[in-house]
């Protein structure tokens, strides 16, 4: 059974594509346009995001869940905020057409797996088996800092007409922090939720809370500009802890009741602790940040407590279409965290800037054309 | 309106009762016998197990969410692992009549605040509020070393006649097992569970996963004699971690595979980053023990597995009554956990046999009477 | 312990009441002020909406499981859809202050079945019995046809500044329509929902879902005015049923694919049947209405695409809460289903009104006093 | 890369294979042996069980929800309740080796719709989609009345040693029952189950509940042998409703309080409106029969009383392996409900003993070869 594929887009045989080089080396190189196999599309990438795991990968290579080689000067294409416009179909695909803009997720699990088989497919058990149908681009397969890449249809949310690329870049930070909210209990209306870091996650954890009828919605951070944007973009309260003693400040404005959900997005030593005393009994914490050393946890007072502590992987339970479709419906403007915007040939430019928090860069969007020339 | 009583149960107006003195020290005084009010029944105490918490409130006081004042040289009872006979029927009261053997859980909810509404009774708000409706025997209400204690219906399991009043003591404990199960997924039939510890909570739930249908099954534990009361009560595989890496040795036995879930029970520094080890991506942790202080937790693990951290307190979601299903059925032999037995004047003497583990002490029961004369 | 009571409200001994006299008659009595006990506020109402619970309470008593007698000639005042001003607190009550604007849910659960022990507490098993502790206002204890109520502090809602009157007697629909959203899964945004009947709760229906962010909505009712008012609070698209088959519509409307949930708000016969037709395989559909006799059900249809029906009972799993902040937040405006209001001495006229549809009326509200008197 | 095959297993190049011929015809004829893909083996085929099922396909066809023409005179084969030895693995496959026992689930869904993704693989949106990587042996893809089948590996379960190949035929009976239970709430132990409905579903039903530490577990039907089988596989009490109204039965057996859940095994007309009554508030009702018309349902019950109703399509959520994990710990002897066997060359045979119930048939197997031949 053949590939389709519209006239309407020509595909090269290659393509420019950056990879790891060194530890901390990005190399455009050409590599050859890969083929979309059964339940896959080619994407014609768009627009990308950084993500500060791009940063870290490109430091010390992938994480350790991965199997296989050193990704190190091997050919390994990074990044996984991308979208685009499909420009080939797979064989017995038909959910998504040529000409369709699409944003992505992150993980299509094997499916054939026990995790995958109950939902969890950011579990995947065979996570790294590209042989056994796992992908996860720009962690074990090619990702989007290039031209053109292969997604599991799984993997594919559409893209309305008036929502611009850069913004649909930022569609799986979304649906990361919405994953969180989903897994800690989702029905989180008329409920306080404390989001602990102002970074991207963090900032559309308040939007997608607030989205959701949370309320309050309270913001902790360390940085006024980012806390100001989390107002913007719906938090009822923000607390610089500079300023303020975190937990006090929480219990502060809850009346000494705290909150019933914290999404910890700062990676904070004792951000765990802290999530824990923020909470009311019986209270749920999620970890979408991490420090990077093991840290001191008290322990008994989660028992104590009966709190619940769910660390997340990745944007599962099909969030990131949640993530869109509020989006889609402009409950909150996401393009507000979109801080620079750089060419396909400026990659190293872009990642520096987001590294280095260059002019307080939030997003970088690194964008491969003029939408009018799509 | 009366309350009511049978001519069968005559009941005194005091009661022998051992109540904390200085920090380690337990006196014994005569206290008024207490009177059930709506919703609640007198329950005549026939016999009561010693819990480890017992020994730690005997030493520190209460736990640090139970409002008021110091509990020490006031006339506090201890104690929460009871059974024994109702005696009396508070106002409206007709879920249990008089004559009927129970056994007990700890916590009444206040049945009005919003962890309590939504089901989470052991996470209840106004925990310690006796005002507002709270009880929680031997931590915020009197206890169960004594003859007499107030119990709230919703507290009460009724015991069958084929279970001895030693056996009825020990519902608790399996109950509390039989919550961490049900918060980690309850579906546990055909899929691994570790249970990290061989006390008596561990035990038990070594017992009641296999009830479950759980397997393998395996307990972790540094004493053979406890390990292997672990195998009569179900286990698959023991680990003597004197002997072998507990994180290795779950990985030999399961292929490299994990377990979906891990029960513990140990209160180890390590036990949460071993447990983490152990489980497989996507696996549940449930915390029914905790290490005294703050300890080192690879958070970033926990992250990148999307592994999920139950701290649960006490047996709530009804867990008792599930686990009493199940030693009603005989699925499993709770009583060899059972291993020393005492009079109500022995308190004392019982609670150093369980805290010295003195002869190998498990579980410590105090009886008040012979059966044959209930 | 005292009650208490601000000098700010003089509460009389008396009231006037709307009591079931005959079938269809209602008469104005006047009946004590009633005490609230432990756990309960006196409620001064200042506005109530008539539900068509009510006309069919009115018409033929309360439903079979309500125990007890006939309740007609007796003193039985009805209506349940109040909001009003908390003037005094029973014994042990501060979570509501003298003063504050309230509104109500319907369900007090014991609090001491196993229902109410899991959260379930519309579905208490001791419905009716007053002795055990339940409550349900308008159905087995005195409702809101009045001008002073006592209410569980469980079944109060905080009424914002700036919400009106007349508005916070909704949030209890709106409640009802979310309570059935959430039983079928809650995580609905960007998932399609078919809101079947538009009266007062398929109308909230339409509303809730789309503040949840579910898309499409789609409404289906034979009245066009009814259908623009549910375009009007956030339905992507709106079926007359008298000029398209609905399960047609909502084939033509999804391109073949169905929508994952239906709220069934019309009672008609053939809505079961059809809104199985509606959902696609795995979907889900929640009765909120129901025809007055049994109706042929294909229930085959349901096995062999394994969908999921819930029958719910009221607002339970504090969903009004969850809809109360949606309301307070502004994401619809409940208040244009509100067309009429009456004064307490026209209830009998208010009712007519909401019986017979007159000048088309959605929601009456009666409406005891001016707000600045208040 | 090539399908991997052990010298051990010599597989022809054709099989027997008993396709559709005219309604309610069988023919043998030798059809090529398939090969097995992508996480697929192939299975040669041991034994198998006729399912009620199979009886109806054989009569009217398959179900509507499978696409395609009309599967008579095809050469279509029939049957899913099989088990047999992997004797040959497709490319990437290492979860099952050559040599291995196996019994087979139904459904391999898609794993790429929606439903799939979420988990709910039986109510797969691509239902008889090959093309798209469905399967339902014995609904859309062929069956096992013949010698070898193609095996998604999801649908696969291991067979212990000590269990025989006919008892291995029925553990997707039990499994179907068991997803049953578990979509109901699954934390079942101490908690009334009743079954309608002696058939196979209903006695595996049975013997899983109990197993679960249901309690009391009661078995309705009209054939006292039947009900007597109930009995040895757990059943606390069994009804004949031919003697005694099923729901005054119930009533009867729970002192008026009711189960919690039934599971509809009969297909009766009434059962639907009898498993109402026989629910307390509250209670969840799992179709895993039904009617093969519409019938009068009593929707204002289900309504007024909370009552959840869950249609199910075959052996979900993976339940067919918590039901084999009971059967490996010989938590119930499935066996008694075996009662015949015949050779391949003897299918029409079998099915006529199944459909007629001939001396009393309950599971009729078609066995393939004996075992020590293996």
């Amino acid at each position: 059974m053949a590939t389709k594929q519209s006239n309407q887009f020509e595909v090269p045989e290659t393509m420019k594509a950056w990879v790891l080089g060194d530890p901390d080396e990005l190399k455009q190189i050409e590599k050859p346009v890969p083929e979309p196999g059964d339940a896959e599309v080619l994407v014609r990438i768009d627009a990308i995001a950084v993500c500060a795991t791009d940063l870290e990968i490109l430091e010390n290579g992938l994480p350790a869940m991965v199997e296989g080689e050193n990704p190190f000067n091997k050919d390994f294409i990074l990044g996984h905020e991308y979208m685009g416009t499909v420009v080939k179909q797979g064989p017995n695909v038909d959910e998504y057409d040529v000409g369709d803009r699409v944003t992505v997720e992150v993980h299509a699990g094997c499916g054939r797996c026990p995790r995958c088989r109950e939902g969890m497919y950011t579990s995947c058990l065979n996570y790294g088996l590209r042989s056994k149908g796992h992908r996860a681009n720009g962690f074990s397969t090619d990702g989007g800092f290039t031209e053109y890449a292969v997604n599991n249809i799984n993997t594919l949310v559409h893209v309305p007409d008036d929502m611009s690329d850069e913004e649909a870049t930022l569609v799986v930070t979304a649906g990361t922090a919405m994953y969180g909210l989903d897994v800690m209990g989702g029905l989180i209306a008329g409920e306080g939720v404390v989001i602990t870091g102002p970074g991207p996650i963090g900032l559309m954890g308040v939007a997608v809370a607030k989205a959701m009828g949370a309320g309050p919605v309270i913001l902790t951070g360390t940085r006024d500009n980012r806390l100001e944007m989390g107002k913007q973009l719906g938090a009822d309260h923000v607390v610089n802890v500079r300023n303020e003693d975190a937990v006090e400040a929480i219990q502060r404005i809850t009346g000494g009741k705290g909150v019933q959900y914290v999404l910890e997005c700062s990676g904070a030593a004792n951000a765990m602790n802290e999530a824990a005393k923020m909470v009311n009994r019986g209270g749920r914490i999620c970890l979408a940040a991490f420090p990077s050393e093991p840290v001191p946890v008290d322990l008994a007072y989660l028992v104590r407590n009966n709190i619940y502590v769910f660390g997340i992987r990745g944007e599962g339970k099909s969030a990131t279409h949640r993530a869109a479709a509020f989006m889609a419906q402009k409950r909150f403007d996401a393009k507000i965290i979109h801080t620079h915007t750089f060419g396909l040939d400026e990659v190293p430019t872009a990642i520096k800037y987001a590294k280095e928090r260059i002019d307080d860069a939030i997003k970088v969007v690194v964008k491969m054309r003029d939408e009018e020339a799509a």
